[in-house]
């Protein structure tokens, strides 16, 4: 099953923050100081208004709280405007 | 009795999600995870502006509360503008 | 005498919805479920970015609320912008 | 003394509804129920948005608590915008 | 000094009604009824959208606590969008 | 030090009212009453939609609490958009 | 890493006042009246609206609460339209 996502609107997925001492150890904690990150799951066809600057597998910042959360085969998306994406982050 | 939609609306049933186990129990309890989805009913003709994307048959994700509930013939429907559509599930 | 509506309004007269059983008894009280069925009674004649698409004699949907109640010669009307007309019914 | 409105408003009186018995007698406490009937009493040269569909002496409906009230030489009016004038009644 | 209003603003300057009797006497108190007449004092240059219909000496009829009231060399006037001025009162 | 605002934006210093008396005594208690006068300090480029109307060097009325305050080597000025400046004060 | 914004959105990094007496003694109390500097860190490409006017090292002014902050690698940005930038601080 696949989420084909309408006009300027993107399907993200948020990433779960893990923190990695440099022993290795993981510090789940800490994820709660990175909650706007995701990555992008779908992106739709774009509007004559709006062209799509973001690719599926993009890391981006997104302000919290906007877009509608949906739920499907038990994972949960976001799905929002590429209008509600602030920044993509290169590695 | 058919619903004629006019301009950029569509008319939408929810669909009532049933959960079958692999020994084929059905789980309605379950159903309360997915209170988005639904099944296009009918489709206007779009407006000078907006472009239908979307054909009678689809399984779509709505955001919750949007679009306006009416009752025809005991059956219960969403009416609803295209834009508030987030995405179509293809299979 | 005669309503006119201008630009892209139109007047609507509620439908007061019957049920029959049947036997062919009269159940007023079943009325509350349909609020929001109406028929034509009157077209403007459109607005430059408006074009009309119902015409007098449709039975249409339309959301609870919206529009104007006007009362004319003992009747009671609804006056509203096609935009808030939901969809026509046919039969 | 004339009033010229600008743009696309209109210069409207509402009309004292008097109900008529059959043997004549005028009953002035039915006047409560057309709160909304009004005599077009000058209009504005339009803009270039919005042409002008009524003219002086026009009987209209229009939505009660629009438009701003004057009161010029001791007699009320209503001016407002042509887009706030519902309908107009022909005889 | 001269004030010169920007773009589609007109400075307006308020008329206190005076109503005088027969036999000369002024009554002040009566002034309360006529809030919204004023006098044009400037009239800006317009805008691409908006084309200018006063000219200074209009005696014009405004919507209450419309505009911005300022006060220059004692003299109190208001600074209002052209939009804001409902009619003009010809004598 | 510089300031260059963007677009349609102006940035302004609240002129300080000072009442001089004949005698030449000034009078600073009486500068509450001219809240909104200013000097125009910096222009910017305009936009597409915006040409800019002042200049550096003018009187300027502006509307109280429009803009933002800036402090700017220990001075305060605001920043606001050429379309909040009511009228230009000519001497 | 680098963060790249869409559209007309710029990153900031908000700029610590710090004030040095003449004797060179830095007094970090003073920084509460300074809020509203910042420092651009990346411009986005503008859309076909809005033309870019900042570039990467300019000294902005920005009004307080106005975009989103974000915290990445341990250092805090904000995100905001170039709209949302008053003027450039040129040195």
């Amino acid at each position: 099953m696949q989420i084909r996502p309408l006009g300027d609107r993107v399907v993200i997925k948020r990433i779960e923050a893990v923190e990695t001492t440099k022993s290795g150890i993981v510090l789940p904690g800490a994820a709660k100081e990175k909650p706007q990150e995701a990555e992008i799951v779908a992106v739709g066809p774009g509007t004559e208004d709006v062209k799509m600057e973001v690719t599926v597998g993009d890391r981006v910042l997104f302000s919290k709280y906007s877009g509608t959360e949906v739920k499907i085969e038990d994972k949960e998306y976001i799905i929002l405007k590429q209008e509600e994406i602030l920044a993509v982050i290169e590695k």
